[in-house]
């Protein structure tokens, strides 16, 4: 029987502003990614945020991203490769202070927005970031794009990776996923997406945008937590696993 | 023979804004202070204070202040208990991790500017600074102003606490600090600043602005790393400190 | 036939994360108070909600706040005179701007937060406020709270004040806000809000949280635009007056 | 007798962190681009900035970067073309209040670092820096990289232009500025710096790094106000141009 982990996003709130539905969307995945301060979350945040995941026991992963509130870390930068090292060294550290003082040791790093989105084609920034990673713990799994430099220099640097797709993204023929600036980028029909998850986890295949099917390794599933219906989302996707008899665990 | 600890607030820069000559100063003390991003200092900045503070031998300390790079930190804010302990626990486990990749481990931390301030005088605020920092590692020395409440509840929780006192500062009959706004706030005689400092390690007193002379528990000085004559203070104080025999090392 | 004024805080978006339904109170109120990007706000946001109070043809005020986007400009801060001269004058100009871009001349100014309520109380403070206005605009009216030192030195300066009242705030015997802190601070009943907005422009009077009625200057009324049932409260306050045949208007 | 502009890039402190010698340098200049607190630059620096601007009789103009302190507005960042109108408007608006506070006008505006180098190479971009200028007040100047889309983009909305060059920076053979990542994109020889200036504002051409002479449109040189030496160069180039006759003055 296969299995596969399903990740969600979280402490995206800020300060007095509300992001996503938490606690309930952890009754459905095994892992999280906890926003670090820089695009998203806060100390208390943060905080708070870990220890519902420790309740709920989920794996608690670090979600660091470009110090960037306004554009919620989705807008590109260019760093340097000594800045990216240093960002990440600094969001991590906090968060897995955070996750020991709360009860849990951190159980891995995905990179978030356009951090995500460039060290996936950009092997050096790839690099960096998994430099970072390796130097606090070498025991942290690498969430990154499937197919992308982030699986490839995590393994490089000894790291263990888990190869990242996404429930509600369509995919181009090279694999990567369309921009969220063309408008077939979001998969809004939730039967289409559970049918995607599925052909994933099984077939470790996907069908692109264009009609074509290609392989996808596929590790962890990827489900968004902002938008209306995020939790039914969850709720459906989940279902249709366990159906199926694939075991949803962390990797 | 008696010994003192030396230490100085380091790692104050911010992106392409420089303060102080780390460096330099790190030949004359025996532990730092390093900023950690909420008043001052940038993850790249951290690192790299971190990394010469190794190199010389120095004792680490982490420096968490208030969320205001405008105002350096100095500016007393109205925090919760819940919010205090949630930015110490960050900026903390930051520099905790920052620390740890470079090769040494976290000694000490030292509230900053206003939240130094208010804490020594607030039981509340600095039991919670402690609390946060006891769940960090019970090993780990609390910095606080002689006499006041964050040595008190440093002790309380069951760590251990350096009596911190100040080289250019002048006192008032209470044993705290002249408040900056006043004019005689800081002593700008470097000769002033030597007698004050061998009069606090050997007789554990200080005479008052008021030309009282009151008991002062000292275990470690406070040089600043700012203003121009900086690094010839610190020179001047050190080798008084050695010309009379005290050990200058870390507590 | 007595008239006032209904104004409500908004543009307290950031970024991503959004807060209030702007656009359906404003059928309800004659002016609002927009967030300049210190406490909350973006530039972007600042400038879609000038552009729908323009649609909507109610007067436009500027928001200004502490720099403290985390505690969204609630927690107490201790600036220098000039300081708050400083960023009033730096936040008014901003939104004036996108004003004047957008079609519509800058109405009045009403302080945020922590900043009001120090204001209120702090003689200087509401002084170097209402110089920062008086020098942008001799033309624009301050929003106080009534009774408070916001409306007095705002006319010792020569502008026009409008003294505040709260349609869902409790109050205390000497005319001041019950902190939010306490249990009591919020009318949660939108009958008892309507009947004490009523009694305050009918007869210029508050029954107070210990039973006393007292005088109070009414010139326009805040109703909240965050929580769950805003427009509802805005929909009853205004019908309410509206029945009573008070004229809801800027002043 | 020709003349030129010679303006220089200030108020780039922020808070306790100072940068530049800006009082000095502006007896040298006949203009300054004052930064709007995005990228350096806070309230009370611009506010203190424009009162010396007044007080020398320098032409004032705003500097609008993008938001990011920690990076100086130097980093490349992806923003969507309404947000670029959105920060230029919400930056100069704030100036242009602080200037008619403090008596004067705004006279130009100048984009950052990044921001001036994306839009120099981005029609849509600069664009989008022309119409929010526009907007504001049609009778502002902007400057821009000579020969660049600032500079075409200004004038295709109606805007005075000011063709910028630079005094210590090399030049390409397209005529764009040698990127600063590469070893000779600075000159840091101040009268190798002073022929350039005085060839450029003489025969409006410049000698490449690859050795041509190529034709370049001079009416206003940038001199930098941070590094050792700021004040010797400006010193230096005005002399020159004093030298020759050259009124130096703005456009």
């Amino acid at each position: 029987m296969p299995n596969v982990d399903l990740n969600c996003d979280m402490g995206e709130s800020f300060g007095f502003w509300t992001m996503g539905n938490d606690a309930e969307l952890m009754n459905y995945v095994s892992s999280v990614n906890i926003a670090c301060g820089f695009h998203a979350g806060d100390a208390a945040t943060m905080r708070k945020t870990v220890e519902t995941a420790v309740e709920k026991g989920v794996a608690i992963g670090a979600h660091p991203g470009y110090p960037d509130l306004q554009g919620f870390g989705r807008r590109a930068m260019s760093l340097s490769l000594e800045e990216v090292f240093d960002i990440v060294l600094y969001q991590v550290s906090a968060l897995k202070g955070i996750c020991e003082v709360s009860g849990d040791r951190l159980h891995h790093v995905k990179p978030h927005g356009a951090l995500y989105n460039q060290a996936a084609k950009d092997q050096r920034l790839a690099n960096a970031i998994a430099e970072a990673v390796r130097k606090i713990d070498g025991n942290l799994i690498i969430y990154g794009l499937s197919g992308s430099f982030l699986i490839s220099e995590a393994r490089h640097r000894g790291l263990a990776a888990a190869s990242e797709v996404f429930a509600d993204r369509t995919y181009q023929s090279d694999g990567s996923l369309t921009p969220r600036t063309q408008p077939n980028a979001l998969i809004a029909d939730s039967g289409k997406a559970v049918n995607q998850v599925l052909q994933m986890v099984e077939d470790q295949t996907v069908n692109t945008a264009d009609g074509e099917t290609i392989p996808i390794k596929t590790d962890t599933i990827c489900i968004h937590g902002d938008g209306g219906n995020a939790v039914e989302f969850a709720r459906k996707i989940r279902a249709a696993l366990d159906n199926k008899g694939v075991s949803v665990m962390r990797p």
